[in-house]
């Protein structure tokens, strides 16, 4: 096959981001201490999350609306007011938190560049992602910038459809098999796991690795020279 | 000049929206009558909402951790945790409003579609704005929907570039003189204002009558007559 588009996900693919994510719920187990042990509040809060994510979807909003749900539920009702506010705060420094880069992506979108047209297809809260496209730095050399809902293989055929791809020449690139590589072959185009170092629960899936187009990798830096290897046939 | 591409905002354009902002605002003054009066908490939260805004961007998860940093604020902390555990439910309230459709709309854009290329530009949180596009039964007489973060001049372009849309033949259709009329004529197309009951105080802004792009209608069910005129030249 010919490879004409490579696209990336964003979080924790390009930038750093399940770690702000993780240290946040830290500071959770930390305030609610008082009334719940570590491990039930990360069932409790999990639980929420899921619950949650078809209303909320994903991003740091639902996820702090979630947090606020779960610290007023297994504190029966008695966390003060102002501890609520320091979780709505948390927002804040989340959204705030620079931009990241993964180690080599830089080099590795430069590398790409040029010789194939490059995407970023990046699910999340729109603001908070495009922000985060802006800071690190790489816009210029991207094609197409996509901020999706979900990544299921719908979304994979609309991004096809309204940018004239053919699913033949285009390759994902991510950190997610379930929302990075099992839907992209389904649609019919090939995908490349980078695994991170720590994959949210509600994310994980196993990959198939005997699928036709499922390709892994150990680091972002490998990515060139296995794109190129597909492009060559 | 000729018309290839009608463009509709969404929120109060093809589906009401700022009733809902509305309604629940007024059971948080109900909420915080204890506190404070309801003039004084509209000034607080609208302060509150304007200073979120670059970070939470616009919709219903943002205006909800708006109301909880209000209430907690003018009630001086003393709220109890089960109040803005209420505050959290509104929001799924808010989140699971049926769809309604202003009056018309299914006859308007019927009669535009199959002429000319319909799109939709919306902004507010992505899930949601999906889910109304998707609930909205509409989606098929629409060639593009795009759901942004910010309308300004920028993103009007960017929204040409990607699709190859020429401005000299871009219509955009909605209620806000600040996000659909003012950025698409400075990005050098033609907007109709279609005024909506009721404007959010930020989204208020005074239109110029006299510029060159700028139409203004009384109700959507004037849109294809007007369009056509302006097609014809």
């Amino acid at each position: 096959m010919t490879v004409r588009v490579v696209a990336f996900d964003g979080d924790d693919t390009l930038w750093h981001s399940e770690g702000e994510f993780i240290a946040t719920q830290d500071r959770l187990r930390a305030l609610v201490a008082p009334y719940v042990d570590g491990e039930e509040l990360d069932a409790r809060l999990l639980e929420r999350e899921r619950a949650n994510l078809a209303r909320f979807g994903y991003g740091v909003k639902g996820f702090v609306l979630s947090m606020i749900e779960t610290a007023i539920e297994v504190s029966d009702g008695r966390i003060p007011a102002h501890d609520i506010g320091t979780i709505v705060d948390w927002a804040k420094v989340m959204l705030d938190h620079p931009v990241d880069l993964l180690d080599g992506v830089r080099d590795v979108v430069e590398a790409l560049h040029g010789r194939y047209q490059l995407m970023i297809i990046t699910k999340g809260d729109l603001a908070h992602q495009e922000s985060k496209v802006a800071r690190s730095e790489l816009t210029d050399l991207f094609w197409r910038i996509e901020i999706v809902a979900e990544k299921d293989p719908d979304t994979y055929r609309r991004i096809f459809d309204r940018h004239d791809i053919d699913a033949g020449h285009f390759v994902m690139v991510g950190n997610s098999v379930r929302s990075d590589v099992l839907p992209v072959i389904e649609a019919g185009a090939q995908a490349v796991h980078v695994p991170y170092v720590t994959t949210w629960e509600l994310e994980h899936a196993e990959p198939d690795h005997t699928a036709a187009g499922y390709w892994e990798v150990e680091h972002l830096r490998e990515v060139p020279e296995l794109i190129e290897r597909l492009d060559r046939g």
